[in-house]
């Protein structure tokens, strides 16, 4: 099996999955129970807490743990947004988890437009600063683009949303940036911001949700008061501190992997510039160096997955969570011609993977490419 | 270690490990992505659905899986009450996840009512009757009490409830009913019930809810449309295959384990009843059988707790949920004398737990009350 479709999920790494076995089967107590608070499961929440903080440039208090990156855009809106109406604003290339969360606040009365973003899904910023306004009281513009590996001037955007108006609360979806790119929240001053663990080979369940204290966030789930009263449910212990372990993982070679990074994914830009009739979507110079996104004309994308799948290679249709619904929103927002709509595709690799097996992936899927063209039978 | 609170979380079963870690470091395909629609990842989560939903009488489409009970008691609420105002009922000793998510509707303009229990924490009957009334659209009664064990007779309760209105929503958290005791969704006839993993020794981080297909729910977390578009995020697959695995082992042999658990419980109870200045917050007869509380009076029973801690002895002291917080609703709503407070202890053990580690247990117990009560030094 290859697997280029790391951006959609990872293989959980052996460590990960040692310390979760730890905590489910050993050191399994409620860390929300009286005895925990001197145990083993509290400390390990906090520890897990203190080292995102520390990544991310935080206080920990500004940590909360959750189910999923998707949870984290849900709980950025409702979570923050005090007010009963004002003007919401996304760029149009967002995460579902985002744009559909926007969309539902827009039935409720609040007002959303959408930022325009390059042929590279990145987010123009002379749009941006002419619909920023006095009147928006939140922005979400995510880190890195989850289709095409853009990633987006977050401090530059932060900036000019806070000198229009101080009050609005910038939220960066950064699921496909975290453990990836360095990301100082300090540095982009953004006040809320997503992250996940299953992106980086952490366990599937976990992610977590930076919000800045002076935001004093309203509950999402109420409960038991577990994470300081926004986010209650039994801590996961175990996910939590696999996920915890992932990121030592990833940030333990952060500067050398990009590197690497850079080289696996230029080698498949290469690779890529060479298919016939093929707009290539990500810009190598302000991207992620995980992501190689593309579109074929009058190619089903869908079809080529499917041959590559009977080859053991996989590699994604854009994301799984918009492809899944069929929609063309991204490629509308990208400006793609509509002959190159249906053969949107995406490789993200990780920066382990065998160079020789991207290489038998990268021919195998110009093989299929042409299949689905109907030049080979 | 004799761990004796499994009410709060459960030791996760070597099977469940296994299973987890197939799904993470093995078959981890986002099971949304187009290519798993034919592999592994998405079979596995229609398997566990349809597990699921034989074991609890109901159909596959009726499962929606969450992240945790108290995730899963928030939506009960949050997708399902379509009206903008109106009365909600629970009882005066729902878990904090219904109370509170109960408390904020409240606070968002709709009435709530509380219903009384007995001392043993089990709904009053009439009281129900009398206080459900035609404009009450929203019913949360507890199946299991996670605090004393009381067992509710819901089959009766969502009766009375729809006779008086036929339109009402009935929610029942069934977190400490599901796999202990046995559950069937037809004949208890309720609209909406909650089930958690880490309370049978599946993982944490992992829960289902039931909401039957008539009720239209709305969705919870917006995103890429997984869950049938009511609860979006990447699947937690590892989560939910082990999860599906516990259920197994649980529903194998439960009509032996309940009665085994019956003779555990009464083997607690007798010991239990020897204590000096001691009220038995659990009735035998209408009770789960993996429950026994009590409350001990002029005693600190977080001073009990740690010194059993001392010696390697887990007990609980009411639920992690609501003891964090301090609170005294529980003890109150069980309309305990006010010495009696500080004294609620919980032990909830495992039907496979050593029985004379629990005799060893239970001694010490009794030796930790006399040295919170100064009779010894």
């Amino acid at each position: 099996m290859i697997y280029l479709d790391n951006a959609a999920t990872t293989k959980m790494y052996k460590e990960c999955m040692d310390v979760f076995e730890k905590y489910a089967c050993e050191d399994y107590y409620n860390p929300s129970a009286l005895y925990s608070q001197s145990m083993i499961g509290g400390s390990v929440v906090k520890a897990a807490r203190e080292n995102i903080a520390k990544r991310l440039s935080c206080l920990p208090s500004e940590i909360y743990f959750t189910a999923s990156g998707s949870e984290g855009d849900n709980m950025a809106f409702m979570s923050t947004i005090k007010q009963k109406k004002g003007k919401i604003l996304i760029s149009n290339d967002e995460h579902a988890a985002v744009f559909n969360t926007a969309c539902h606040l827009k039935e409720m009365g609040f007002d959303l437009d959408f930022v325009e973003v390059d042929r590279y899904g990145r987010v123009n910023e002379a749009d941006f600063r002419a619909k920023m306004s006095k009147d928006v009281i939140f922005c979400s513009i995510m880190h890195v683009c989850n289709e095409t590996g853009a990633m987006n001037p977050i401090k530059t955007l932060c900036k000019i949303a806070k000198e229009i108006n101080p009050k609005v609360i910038f939220h960066a979806d950064g699921v496909q940036a975290f453990g990836k790119v360095p990301v100082n929240l300090k540095s982009l001053n953004v006040d809320v911001y997503t992250i996940s663990s299953h992106k980086i080979h952490g366990p599937k369940g976990v992610g977590a949700i930076f919000i800045k204290d002076a935001v004093h966030p309203k509950t999402f789930i109420f409960g038991g008061g577990q994470e300081n009263n926004i986010r209650s449910a039994t801590e996961n212990v175990p996910g939590i501190a696999a996920f915890s372990k992932a990121i030592d993982i990833k940030f333990a070679n952060m500067d050398e992997d990009i590197k690497k990074a850079k080289e696996i994914q230029k080698m498949i830009y290469d690779k890529v510039a060479t298919f016939e009739d093929c707009i290539i979507n990500t810009n190598l110079d302000e991207s992620s160096p995980y992501i190689v996104s593309f579109s074929l004309k009058n190619v089903r994308g869908e079809g080529v997955v499917h041959t590559l799948e009977a080859k053991d290679i996989i590699i994604g249709t854009g994301s799984a969570c918009s492809a899944k619904k069929g929609l063309k929103r991204i490629p509308l927002a990208l400006n793609l011609d509509g002959a190159y709509h249906n053969g949107m595709l995406r490789i993200s690799f990780d920066v382990n993977d065998n160079i020789e097996d991207i290489k038998v992936a990268l021919n195998e899927l110009s093989k299929a490419i042409d299949i689905e063209r109907n030049l080979v039978k």
